[in-house]
């Protein structure tokens, strides 16, 4: 790809003081299956870092959301998610197929739900011909690059322990809300029940984590995750930078990168006449909508992604290697192609 | 693991020439999913190394196995496979709960199953009652370290056309195989209609493939990954030193390393008094019963595997960073133990 | 149940004809498993009647619908179906859970969909990361006991041809639709491709069909079956009644007495003040918006569902045994309770 | 078929008194799904009399292992049963499928399975490859018409209680091991944590259930159940007629009268010189050895199934509709075809 990328977090590489770390445990025998070294202090880290009961490692996003369903949900029940959460629109059906359960999408606003709208979609409770609500989930930040505030998790929340449902964060770009939040990974998710942890939106190469946080979920993560196709052998090359990741805070200087870059980007586009920004932009992600001749003039030398084919908002993301250089230039290609 | 480990092949790292790799491509923007032109490059290798009519990248040996179970059989059909198949012994279960298919096993020798043994458990087809027997799977070496010959492939293939059965090949340490029957990988597997490819035992990091060579399979085969929560997103890492290992032959290197240490382990451990090897070295594994305080002995400086806990029966497997070195110390070892 | 049920259409018994059939059937010996004469008889009388391939029985219309959905479906293929659906709102999830499958419900106007939001719902297909839209389903009469015309079906079987996807006839209540298009049983599913054919809410006691009805789907339907927990045993107990159902015209009278006390009742409470009728009335069911006191007070007599409980819609279903006593008595207590 | 049938308990039809219950119920209104009186009083009956926890209806054999499955395991865990279980050879792979659980069957004795080879089969408990084994699934009576003693019963409860494993019993003839063992059907599943109790083998027109006796086990079993297809609506015809049968003791009745046709046919076949009886006969099946062409003969009048093609063993099942006279008319053919 000769093109600058603003399609997705991960048309980026891998953060060069990661992957150095991938070279640098290149020598000699290690365990495999996580119990290598690093994969040791690594899970210990995390079990810190976020209070939690059990973690687990596993290959990607959709994997960490599916396992957290089986951790938490028996097949005859329910989660409620947005109608534009990766959980119901991205992932190909694998909730339903490997945990065996319904999704319930509710109408976002800004890529979020609210408590009145759980609250209201809590029907035919106890009503055996119909999948029982068990879950909420939200993704942190959405996939609008909105971000929940505190309060807004804790009111969720509030209605999550008063309906006897659990809280889900999917956190594939959780480093991206606890920037823009100002507050630690482990704050971000103080409520959550359990959360899928991503890595690879943020500069590493692979590696999402299963976070359980909550001791009245199923336990056997390391059982559900071998059987779900998850299980890694040579775990030392993803759990010694991920370990970096963390120890290092490099998790902030990557989420600061890539959330400063959506806000150049952002500011840049406010001033050019014909742009219409669609969504706040509190992460990584800007979006907005675009004539179709500028969609296609821009993408002769950027690649993005048109969110929703028939209003032609599209999406702009930033990666820890987009660079103001990046930015300007597709600024200045805008323009160009505007006028 | 400061131990010398005949553990596992992947217990070793990445091969230097192929972690150099990764390395390499680290810069700039690459599609992901597939799209990047590593991927794009190695997906054609692939198709013509193997005649295949599709193939996909998947995270694990076990899910290269049930993705081609779900190529090619419905969930009321079942497999036949040796009774020490990582199929049926090593994968908690995934190919009974991801593809819903069962598995019949048969009583191996040295890893190994029979034409007869086939024909002779093709009982009760068509009998709703009863899952239906449609797929013969082989491991290519077995968990044994033995390799089938191209003739007795040929005869198992027979009954399976004979039959309307499929041929599967769990092929998750091809190249030693290949290597053993000194032919090219898509030799090895030319009687397949579907095959797991995997190069994680051969050093690389990770990355098997799924390689389909029969158009009446099922189509859909990324749908299925996708689902099956095995699309990996950034490609470029997996695809790059995987076709590097293809391309220039590493294969070759690697698994050649490979099986000669385990030659000249086999060698050395039949000239000591008290072990005794329990199966052919054809591949990259040695087999040997030793007694209980040699085990105990030895497992201070060395990390393996007490295979039958009954027999003392242990595995030593060879990988490419095994070393004259390290074979002549664990021999000097053993000698040391006995004595 | 000392009261008058107009609760489901299952709240009655077996029609009198139908029973003495089972009775008449239980003497000596018979095959079991859809082996015996009554059996072998309804499936043949079924294949002609529907111009199917393959027919099989199974306990329910939830179970029905499942095989409907694996015999044309694999687990990556979604299904459009209205927001009302059974499928998608009764089944508990049965249809993620047994066929792996998604359901996209549409917003659904008097219980129908339209080819219009076929077509527009028809979006990212070919993108791996969505569940892949292969099947449109309607119920036939709907769930709010309208009924879809020779002519909606055929341009929504329009839609489905052009763009290569399945129609799906949810037909538990066949034979009111059949009955209200004055047409047979196999005209009113002329342009599906697989349906579920009920018995059940029309005076059996128990039986339900797939009809495959396009030999593009799998084969291995009684295999499925099985699998799937829906193989009978004692078939003739439930095969008998249902061949003297069809052959004898059974359903027609049955049709017929239920969708007339449906009209009889619809018109007493359009006379009624304070009754608003919300959905046209062209099977069995009758669906208007009543006080909550008025409920309460009919209640005392009277079983029926609110289906709405914010708007207070309530569900009026007729069956073979309401009479127009029931129905009067009806009327005149609902006129009491409003005065 | 005009045959008299040896094939299968479910050859019969109902029995004359059930029957009428059936056509009893037949009158008004009830509830469906399992809320009519007679249901309701079956249950609570039921759960008197196996001292259980939560009891439901479902339509056979297979769904109520498979419910019992679901209940206590999570899909990571494995059953340990015998070869020739219903299980594993007549369920289609239903268990995997639908529980995605895997079974692990042991070489039977006459049937059973022993507390040593329980104990011998519990290898790699913890290790995350392997299925881990959580159940133990014994038939009773089994397979073969064998019964297992309260004593063996014990002991393998034992083992279960030793190693944390539930015990499941299979009792589709239930009753026929009761009368067996002269206790009372509570009784003889003292031990079980959870248990399939059948009616259709003895009389009845359909009905299983599924006995959760042990309070650890998941909830919601009836959410599972209708997940599972296994809702029935119009219950009154299968709980009223339930309900009889074990009220009025008409499963002793019964149950006595096919345990006697067994023993008379095998009194019979004892004294005929060429017919190899090769079980025990201890419930309403009797298993021998007979030459082909005698099977030949015999089959002009007779239905009955040859269980294994091999040695030409047959299975003879008597039920409650076999008369001494249809005993006695086989024997005297027999002896003729030896003649």
């Amino acid at each position: 790809m000769r093109l600058i990328s603003f399609g997705s977090d991960n048309h980026s590489g891998v953060h060069p003081l990661l992957l150095k770390e991938m070279v640098e445990v290149n020598s000699g025998f290690a365990p495999s299956y996580e119990q290598d070294p690093w994969s040791n202090e690594l899970r210990d880290h995390l079990k810190v870092m976020f209070k939690a009961t059990e973690v687990a490692m596993v290959f990607n996003g959709t994997a960490a959301n599916v396992l957290c369903m089986q951790l938490a949900l028996e097949s005859y029940q329910a989660v409620l998610c947005s109608d534009v959460a990766h959980l119901t629109m991205d992932e190909c059906g694998a909730p339903e197929k490997i945990a065996g359960i319904k999704l319930y999408p509710l109408k976002s606003h800004q890529g979020k739900i609210s408590p009145e709208q759980i609250k209201e979609a809590l029907v035919r409770r106890g009503d055996q011909h119909h999948s029982q609500i068990k879950m909420v989930s939200v993704t942190q930040p959405t996939e609008y690059g909105t971000v929940y505030s505190k309060e807004e998790i804790r009111q969720i929340k509030k209605v999550c322990r008063e309906n006897d449902l659990y809280l889900h964060i999917d956190g594939a770009r959780l480093a991206n809300a606890a920037l823009s939040l100002d507050c630690p990974l482990g704050e971000v998710t103080e409520e959550a029940d359990v959360l899928s942890f991503g890595g690879a939106k943020n500069g590493l190469m692979m590696g999402e984590f299963v976070i359980n946080r909550n001791s009245q979920l199923k336990s056997g993560l390391k059982f559900f995750r071998k059987q779900s196709l998850q299980l890694p052998s040579k775990t030392r090359f993803l759990s010694a930078p991920f370990l970096k990741y963390l120890k290092d805070d490099l998790w902030i200087d990557i989420a600061r990168q890539e959330n400063r870059m959506a806000q150049r980007l952002r500011q840049g586009l406010e001033t050019i006449e014909g742009v219409e920004i669609t969504q706040p932009t509190e992460a990584n992600a800007v979006f907005c909508k675009l004539p179709k001749d500028v969609v296609k003039k821009l993408r002769k030398e950027f690649f993005f992604y048109v969110w929703d084919e028939k209003s032609f908002e599209v999406r702009l993301m930033t990666s820890f290697s987009t660079t103001s250089e990046h930015v300007d230039a597709f600024l200045e290609a805008i323009k160009k192609a505007f006028s």
